[in-house]
């Protein structure tokens, strides 16, 4: 950055915004009042938003990328349990007045790339300038007419399948705020996990054969509970079946964390479905076939509530709960 | 507010927001991770995105309500520019901890009643705590297919017209910012224009007889430009034609304002747009049957550029400039 270089809007969006268009003509090359959608026939639009803000879920000195990544991750991961693939987002960008090239460089190269692999393009937004950083977007995505996933499908005798390991990110928080110390690899690799949370884009695959999603953002515990809640049926959870990594289990093993917690933290954004469990060789086969780890943990039951190895367990009411 | 009763998310949700959703299916009751659009036949979506913060749209002890009509007036002023009428919007909202339901109430309050007069409801967002208050919004608007408004439409010797009044906001906010001194009733009456700025939503009803349109969000000289600037077209103002209110004109008279300030000051959300002149009495019979003030202004002509009164205006470069 060129010293005393003003970055105003236009120099933002000039350099950095526009190339995250791809051209698309749904924008109006960013000169209009809006954009349009364009909606493929048979298809419904699916709309999400998050919200990420400094201090809050993440950190002042969080890498660029990872804020980039967060507000990526959080979204697909919305669209992805709603049994849509995504299609287009808005960002209104909020930075400090002091915010650099360096900064905007990463921040932008970052969405590219997640653009790219995740096949997604920006349609709009809003710049202003703030004391913290405050990223909020809305994603648009599609899914087939008739096959949205939602939270309340679950029937009794569903398998529950869950995407990924559980829990890393968590640990990464609790590392970050000097909570739990442990050796420098294991450390570096945790704290990747909070600051880089990984997304596994199947919403739209099991969408035909899924009975309900959500994503989790609020805990597993926590969120399985709202698929069931609703319809006042059961869970019931095999423990030994909870896909932790190695690193985890050693930290567990070590009582460095409990396995509890890791149930009832957050932000792991792995996906929590149920599914008849005839369709149980499809999803280990598209498990296999898309290089992704998904893992049959449980069984929706008749009797009300959430279940550890049978034995029931009670969740601390949360006040927390997103408007979607 | 009950003293020490805790404002949760849950239950702000529940008490304020679920009801601005008007039982609408699209949203789930807020139980899903996202909401889906309903789009009628014939028509295209349009989709748009605003934020407002405090210390730079609207101040901390501004009425909840004029926060709320601004996030809304915003948005309603880019979904009519684009031709469009209203359908549903989603809220990102950043609040104090210390929010009180007097607060809540007011804002939420005004919201509905937006909502009832403009016709559409809520559909989801995201609820935060934040230093200062932040609202962002995107908003969902109809619109013919094929009739969706631009700003690159504007012909050679089209009418130029703009609903309204100009320039009442501005005055306002120059009272707030004890900029200029004037009596307590005037005073108040521009104070009021600046918190509630009023949205005419005729965006619709003109799309299929405008060439161009813009809300005048950043002032009418710089609107203007931005409707002929990329056709390299010019357009020709008559001073006497601007329509101010016998107020501002009064102000000007006693050289308390200036005239050109008032077409360079913005936040009139008014809509500026460009006809051709066969449809003149159309628009004249559509703003007597609306009860809408619009007024033709001038006439876009082949020399590019601004001239007021034939005399060539320039427009001080702005760094301003939004991805719409």
């Amino acid at each position: 950055m060129k010293k005393n270089k003003k970055i105003t809007e236009k120099y933002i969006i000039d350099k950095y915004l526009r190339n995250l268009n791809n051209n698309q003509n749904e924008s109006f090359d960013f000169k209009n009042d809006g954009a349009y959608l364009k909606i493929p026939k048979k298809k419904q639009i699916i709309v999400t938003n998050d919200t990420i803000l400094e201090s809050v879920d993440f950190f002042k000195n969080d890498p660029p990328e990872s804020i980039a990544n967060k507000i990526i991750t959080y979204n697909l991961s919305d669209i992805s349990s709603m049994g849509a693939y995504p299609y287009a987002y808005t960002l209104s960008i909020c930075l400090p007045k002091n915010t650099n090239d360096i900064w905007l460089k990463k921040f932008t190269k970052k969405l590219f790339f997640l653009q790219k692999k995740y096949n997604f393009f920006l349609i709009g937004g809003d710049l202003s300038i703030s004391h913290k950083i405050i990223i909020s977007s809305n994603f648009f995505g599609f899914v087939p007419k008739g096959k949205i996933l939602t939270r309340t499908g679950a029937r009794i005798n569903d398998d529950i399948w869950v995407t990924g390991t559980i829990g890393e990110s968590s640990i990464g928080l609790k590392i970050k705020q000097k909570e739990i110390k442990i050796n420098n690899v294991d450390k570096k690799y945790f704290l990747q996990k909070y600051l880089f949370p990984k997304h596994f884009s199947i919403g739209n695959k099991i969408n035909n054969i899924a009975t309900s999603a959500i994503d989790i953002s609020d805990g597993f515990y926590g969120d399985l509970e709202n698929l069931i809640n609703e319809k006042k049926i059961g869970a019931s959870i095999n423990s030994s079946l909870i896909p932790l990594s190695l690193k985890t289990k050693q930290l567990i093993r070590n009582k460095i964390i409990n396995f509890n917690y890791l149930l009832s933290a957050g932000d792991d954004y792995e996906l929590l479905f149920t599914s008849n469990s005839k369709n149980s060789s499809i999803i280990t086969r598209l498990a296999k076939n898309n290089n992704i780890k998904i893992t049959k943990v449980g069984t929706i039951i008749e009797e009300k509530g959430l279940y550890l190895d049978g034995k029931k367990i009670k969740i601390i009411n949360k006040s927390f709960q997103h408007i979607f």
